[in-house]
């Protein structure tokens, strides 16, 4: 699957990824309405709608990315029904040809992370049956509880042609709070970065690892450094425009080939036609503004090489 | 909540949590075979096989103890069908008046962390209406992002009057890859759970602060410290039973008041029946199994103080 991402990245020319995080006050209000008037004001109707704004979404930039990457947690706070907008939005990616990162920061010990993974990247065994649940095509994974918590993904990954990227290094502000903490001289996440850089070079597709690992776009000198401590791994970016980070702080997670990093955008493509800049769109095209945030991101994004 | 989980614990004079973790071959044939004729070997099927296992298991034993905890990733492998066991049990349980600890390891940042907050303690906003979807009454929660992590949680809990706990030291065999590195010549699980006590100070009970940890019944040593550490902090105990933990060296994790603690057996309760010791039971009683564990367990936790 790695090898798929790449070979995508290369014939776009698009090393990004968009970031489906629906909020619902993102959603315009004609879809709203059709949603709570088929629904309610309920959880099936706020699944719904996000997922009527997903497709539309998808079907005006699909031709233009790679890939894309839900973050689970803005469909698992409607619920049930937000997972089936989940799913649904896995499933049409696919079936469009996008490469789904599923954004689920899962991370637990033995059996239950091979539950996970089994659930998100595999196949789940039910008496003589083995059936895919989410089948996501990679899944960013917490590695706080070592690699006993990684190695039941590993697996999965290698079995079924899947991949990973393990947080090393967060965008958020107080990420530093324990991942920069100093051991015997070196921040946490270098070391984090290396045990990486390690399960990768054991897993590697053609030219990169399919074990990625993220690092936040707003910590570009740790970024170049994490470059170099895992050379074969691609590093999944978030944090480039809404959080801060821009493009000329993006070079250094790129390796001299031009690949080697996936940076995302969520909101600032989205949600573009609640920006001044593609307000001339309208909230009735609202993705139509989603698809020139993308051309204007993949743009932005070149100009660095 | 934490008072009510604390008052249940006294007056069960039982602090421990039955972990809710089904594994489809901890269900007995006859409940599979029931299963299975009415929805197949689907994802539905192996959805209704452990919802009516974890059913017959919650009737035997809610009346002896406080609290269970589920652990999503068994149900969540199962995709949607799963997910609906999930919220059935929860449902359940708290009809039962049982606490509900989600063992959901969740973590992000700002509003992805908030999401998740809000699907799974609090109450998420659809038009006018504010709606819980899963609601549990306690999350497990990941650290490894900082506070940006854990504040959205703190921010939900105390709206709702819910709580936290916080993994701190791991019960599984590599939790100290990341987890015991030195900083500053003590170990990361030391920093953390001092950010816990700290956050658990300004969120108190009555005795007790809302905001929990997590910390191995493998690692009594480090237990002991982290008791210390963290005073007015309610530990979640795993690793009790079949992962190796033994009730002498669960002392140090409770204080001199007895409380202070909350030791979980998963498989050792709900898959009893598959062992020697309640095999007379029989297939077929397995959740009567399971209430002589419970009972036989209380009775071995009780024997340190």
């Amino acid at each position: 699957m790695i090898n798929q991402l790449v070979s995508k990245i290369k014939k776009l020319n698009a090393p990004i990824v968009v970031g489906l995080d629906p909020m619902l006050n993102y959603v315009p209000e004609h879809i709203k309405k059709a949603a709570f008037e088929q629904f309610g004001e309920t959880l099936e109707g706020a699944g719904e709608a996000i997922w009527q704004y997903n497709k539309q979404i998808i079907d005006c930039v699909y031709d233009l990315i790679p890939a894309v990457k839900p973050q689970i947690a803005m469909y698992e706070q409607f619920g049930i029904p937000g997972m089936v907008a989940y799913q649904r939005t896995v499933d049409y990616c696919r079936e469009k040809g996008l490469v789904v990162i599923g954004d689920i920061k899962r991370g637990d010990i033995g059996s239950t992370s091979e539950a996970y993974a089994v659930g998100h990247l595999g196949k789940v065994t039910v008496g003589s049956n083995r059936i895919s649940a989410f089948n996501e095509d990679f899944a960013t994974v917490n590695p706080y509880l070592g690699s006993d918590g990684i190695n039941p993904f590993i697996k999965v990954c290698k079995e079924e042609n899947k991949g990973l990227f393990i947080l090393v290094k967060t965008s958020n502000p107080s990420s530093g709070e324990f991942q920069d903490q100093l051991v015997n001289g070196r921040p946490l996440y270098e070391l984090v970065g290396e045990k990486v850089a390690q399960w990768g070079e054991e897993h590697m597709g053609d030219e990169y690892s399919y074990i990625g690992c993220v690092v936040g776009a707003t910590y570009p000198k740790m970024g170049e450094v994490l470059r170099k401590i895992m050379p074969k791994t691609y590093i999944l970016v978030p944090g480039y425009g809404a959080q801060g980070g821009k493009a000329e702080d993006l070079k250094p997670y790129f390796n001299e080939d031009g690949l080697g990093a996936i940076i995302n955008s969520s909101r600032g493509i989205i949600a573009a036609y609640k920006q001044e800049k593609y307000a001339n769109f309208g909230e009735a095209n609202f993705a139509d503004a989603s698809r020139q945030a993308v051309v204007d991101m993949i743009e932005d994004i070149n100009r660095i090489f």
